[in-house]
């Protein structure tokens, strides 16, 4: 396979994103309010690392280095990260989590569905599975966005604090990136549509405004990240590191 | 359904020893050395947890005091918890993990294949998923035994290690604890044969030594936990306990 530089790195910021964001979810492993949000968090997060582990097999292969998966998680710092600022946010409280995850979801599932045609068949076969799963990550998110939302005065003051928080990250996830010259994959200002009569849907039923955004921070596709991503990044490679690709 | 105090009492022990466990393996989330891993745990920890859930709410309604799922698992401190001294012990390196996940699995998978068979229908229903679980757990965690048992000599070092600290525990599991008058539930002690003959064709491709265990320790079903257990359930229980049952 010859290597296709710019599919790789339309591809690395895709996985970036899955992965970054699964690990995020990670972090609530075993720290859920109840048994079973303990089981819907790390499965939404597997949905995702699982994922991010395909596409970053792919962009290996398409960057035809010799990078494996590993190699491009775990040894990458986060100056080389190309993921969406949305993602990396802190997990907050319940509310912030399960917002971000609405807003994410809310993209992705329009995209995979686009991507579902991809000439590239490793994306159209990522996409067959993902676009179910960011169907079910829609529709428990938007169970809770509605419930705490639409719940008592206290959660409905967290989540509208939640949307004061990450709405203005929104609009990053339209911005072309890498990807703008691969027709292996959707044009991303394509999904504004569906996204924004999804987010439409679940905030009238959660009774919340969605706000203006007068200047969106954007930067995470060229490595300009929030001060929250390093640390992330450091606990989450420091065993890699410490052992690098080995069994002792 | 009338109480059945004597059958809650043992579905009980069942229900602590897997959630104590899966969240043990829970707090590798995002820690793995290998993306792989990091999906693995995670979903071990996930079939142990989904039936940790099964059986605290048949528990509960076998108990008939209005005690779901959660205030099973989220409201009992360390003395009133009933699981082995096995599962609580710290996750420690890779080898210890993968080694305790083993014995757990050695004896779980007879265990349930033969409560296939029970009077109890929640019981014959967890065991006909569980079954296949364990019988994945073991293949999971025999191949890393055997490769690191058999790696390098660093590795082997380690399993050596992981052997002499946790195989003392393992007598534990064939005691009948609150089972012992249960017809719904199989007669502990009936898995010896099984679970020796798993651990000798597994310590043998390993190149490891089953021990000889004088003084096995034992106390878990009478609450008699290590130091380890407090904390770990402080940590797991703390966002319940601070937001009981509650929305905010």
């Amino acid at each position: 396979m010859a290597p296709d530089l710019e599919l790789f790195d339309a591809v690395l910021e895709l996985a970036d994103d899955h992965l970054v964001l699964g690990h995020r979810l990670s972090e609530w492993c075993g720290h859920a309010p109840m048994l079973e949000e303990d089981l819907a968090l790390p499965n939404m997060a597997l949905d995702l690392i699982g994922t991010a582990r395909t596409l970053y097999d792919h962009a290996g292969r398409l960057e035809g280095q010799g990078r494996d998966e590993d190699t491009l998680a775990y040894l990458r710092g986060d100056r080389a990260y190309r993921n969406l600022l949305l993602v990396e946010r802190e997990n907050g409280d319940f509310a912030h989590t399960m917002l971000r995850q609405l807003y994410f979801s809310a993209f992705m599932h329009p995209y995979w569905e686009a991507a579902l045609g991809s000439s590239d068949a490793v994306i159209s076969g990522v996409a067959g599975k993902a676009v179910k799963e960011m169907a079910y990550h829609i529709r428990h998110a938007a169970e809770w966005v509605i419930r705490l939302g639409d719940g008592t005065e206290e959660s409905a003051r967290r989540m509208g604090a939640a949307v004061d928080a990450l709405h203005l990250y929104t609009p990053e996830l339209f911005e072309e990136g890498a990807a703008a010259g691969c027709d292996a994959l959707p044009a991303r200002a394509a999904m504004r549509g569906a996204f924004d009569s999804t987010i439409a849907q679940v905030f009238a039923e959660a009774g919340l405004c969605v706000p203006e955004v007068a200047y969106p921070p954007s930067g995470g596709r060229r490595g300009l990240h929030g001060e929250e991503l390093g640390p992330m990044l450091a606990e989450m490679q420091s065993l890699h590191r410490a052992h690098p690709g080995a069994l002792w």
